[in-house]
């Protein structure tokens, strides 16, 4: 009898040191993920894989509530296709209160092992909504909700894992003491990771934030351009993606593009912001800014240095060789130039602008498309029509306020 | 005797359960720490806990050569103390080869775990250097030395430690397998935190670098202003070191106070690039750029967003009140302002400027204690004396090249 405990306890041992073992695997590839969402459905997935179970969901704590932000299930996943999956996907924010199974554990800390949620008790804190099952004609039993503890031992987060599977496929209750602790394991390295990977992405959007302000600043010489910079920066990501570029080369574009108009710091006022009509040698003047902002953004050391250096220059050369600085022809442009270049005229044109009023989106089109060829790089000009949905959303959602005052191009 | 064995089975599975877990909550300690330089420490004195040696080391790999960053010595310290032991340590770079042991590991990714390292055979393709051994007394016996393996696999450093100790402090060889795979599963884990601490490093050195770039730009029309924005920026630091600022404080500042002069770009030319002296009409014309630098700077949505519109209205305020904008008073001026305020005024008194030529070290300590009081805080010029040699250390470090021109005020 006392062999065969023993016995018992070096399979356990042996299993549970397999699973710690890939536990660690887990968490190095957690903390290796930088980017966020991502980061949140490998944190279910591997999850799931951990204790074999057929759904799970993810709820990130922000301030008083519950965002609910990750959702996978392989029965309904097999039913419906993952694409209809993703479609139906809808993120809700759940208020943190002990009603709620995931409200409950991020309150107390507690993990909760229901065998079968159906059977929840009548006196129990905590009650199960069944709108997802009784929507998706799924049938909940087990369930295992766990806090995400970060290293400061405070929730961020919980993981709520559904349908326990054994090796023939059928919805067992969650093992006890052994999965939960693995589970909870997980969860500590996934709270890390999240912490890590949200850090990452303020500091992102604070830097782009900062090279908005800075750019537009400059451009406008304290006059409000409103949102033209970030305009134009997402319209080119937009054009950059439809043209297939990589998610490393998008985000330089993101960052690296607002700056294109830095030169005109070094532009004059009495040319700058002379009303009416330039003339020949005035022309020639404002149009150094390019030139002027290249040579600004060369003394720049960061990761986008090269690129937007590249904007700044490139961002007035035409297709056919007829723009300045350098007159250059077709692929000579750097691609990024090419980018903005449609990018910038396009939200020049569709804005109302101090000397001229805004066309219509037809007239807009009308110009684009005429110019491909000439002003533009003719497979731009295809990215831009082929993404032109989200261009126009880009433009609505980042629309200047009616008060804006704006300058020239 | 199968008993026996399986006694024994029971016992080291029970501590191998334990060090992993072990393991596992240091991954999360290690994941957490986003400064680089504690991160390293903590790496060597987390892998000497978990396999009990008196000494350990860790090299970094930067392109062809392994940069030596970190030793711990428990004898040594001992022996000579804390402070001695931080004072003699010099960061070295080792080049990759089999011939040092570090060079091996880092080179053929192979764990190396030597009983002793003077009996290593004369065949062996790497040497033990005993230059510190013998510059220190000290004697290196067993020794393990394990790669830090990235989530590709990639070597990214070394973990050498030295001299296991049995219970009674008696040194030993490392144990097998066991002590192996818990220093390779731990170098695992490290080379994740390295590098995304190295990532967070790097971005927030760009973003650095783009304030820089963009504020001098906008400040200087073009004009190479040299280094004047980094420096204040770097004496606003030391400054607020001395003053006993929190790190995240400092880094605020850090990144806040290069935008001081943002303002400027809403100066007309016709003012800002006058030369001689200007009338007092110009002069309230030029003074609006605090309040033009603030109004630009509060549309920023980032961490340092309040605190540079802070600085940038306020650093023309002076400690007794007939400063401008406001004539703030004394402590009515943010601290942040009183800060750049001197920072600003000793870079420009100390360099060569186009009105004036540089004055001597002399001249400008006078000038800074005849306005404690009056143009600045007495608290702030006392932290400046008191961090006199580190704020020449950044005049000197960080000087114009002799071409460079400039700007007023």
């Amino acid at each position: 009898m006392k062999l065969l405990m023993k016995r018992k306890k070096i399979v356990e041992n042996e299993y549970l040191e397999k699973q710690v073992h890939k536990l660690n695997k887990i968490g190095i590839a957690l903390t290796s993920e930088q980017n966020l969402d991502k980061l949140l459905e490998m944190i279910v997935w591997e999850a799931r894989n951990l204790v074999n179970c057929d759904a799970g969901s993810l709820y990130i704590k922000k301030d008083d509530l519950l965002d609910f932000v990750v959702s996978q299930n392989d029965t309904m996943t097999k039913r419906l296709g993952e694409a209809k999956i993703k479609e139906l996907f809808k993120t809700f924010s759940l208020p943190i209160t002990k009603e709620s199974v995931s409200g409950y554990t991020a309150l107390t800390g507690e993990i909760l092992n229901i065998p079968d949620v159906y059977e929840i008790s009548k006196n129990s804190e905590y009650k199960i909504n069944l709108d997802y099952d009784r929507r998706n004609q799924y049938r909940s039993r087990s369930m295992l909700v766990v806090p995400l503890k970060d290293n400061e031992n405070k929730v961020i987060g919980v993981i709520q894992l559904i349908n326990a599977l054994d090796k023939a496929g059928n919805i067992i209750p969650f093992s006890g003491a052994m999965a939960e602790e693995l589970i909870c394991s997980l969860g500590s390295q996934a709270a890390v990771a999240i912490k890590n990977a949200q850090l990452t992405k303020d500091l992102k959007a604070a830097y782009l934030d900062t090279i908005y302000c800075l750019s537009e600043a400059a451009e406008s010489k304290d006059k409000d351009t409103g949102m033209h910079i970030q305009r134009v920066s997402n319209y080119s990501v937009a054009l950059g993606k439809k043209l297939g570029l990589a998610e490393r080369e998008l985000e330089l574009i993101l960052y690296a593009s607002p700056m294109h108009d830095i030169g005109k710091v070094g532009i004059p006022d009495a040319v700058l912001l002379k009303p009416g009509k330039l003339d020949v040698e005035e022309r020639k003047i404002i149009e150094q800014h390019t030139v002027i902002g290249g040579n600004i953004l060369s003394k720049a050391k960061g990761p986008f240095s090269k690129i937007s250096k590249e904007i700044a220059l490139t961002h007035h050369e035409k297709f056919d060789g007829t723009g300045y600085p350098n007159k250059l022809i077709g692929e000579e442009i750097p691609l990024s130039g090419r980018i903005v270049a449609l990018a910038d005229v396009f939200d020049a044109l569709i804005n109302k602008r101090c000397y001229k009023s805004a066309m219509s989106c037809d007239d807009v089109i009308e110009i684009i498309k005429k110019e491909s060829g000439k002003h533009f790089d003719p497979k731009i000009v295809t990215a831009f029509f082929d993404s032109y949905k989200e261009i126009i959303e880009i433009f609505e959602k980042n629309k200047d306020t009616p008060l804006e005052n704006s300058t020239k191009i």
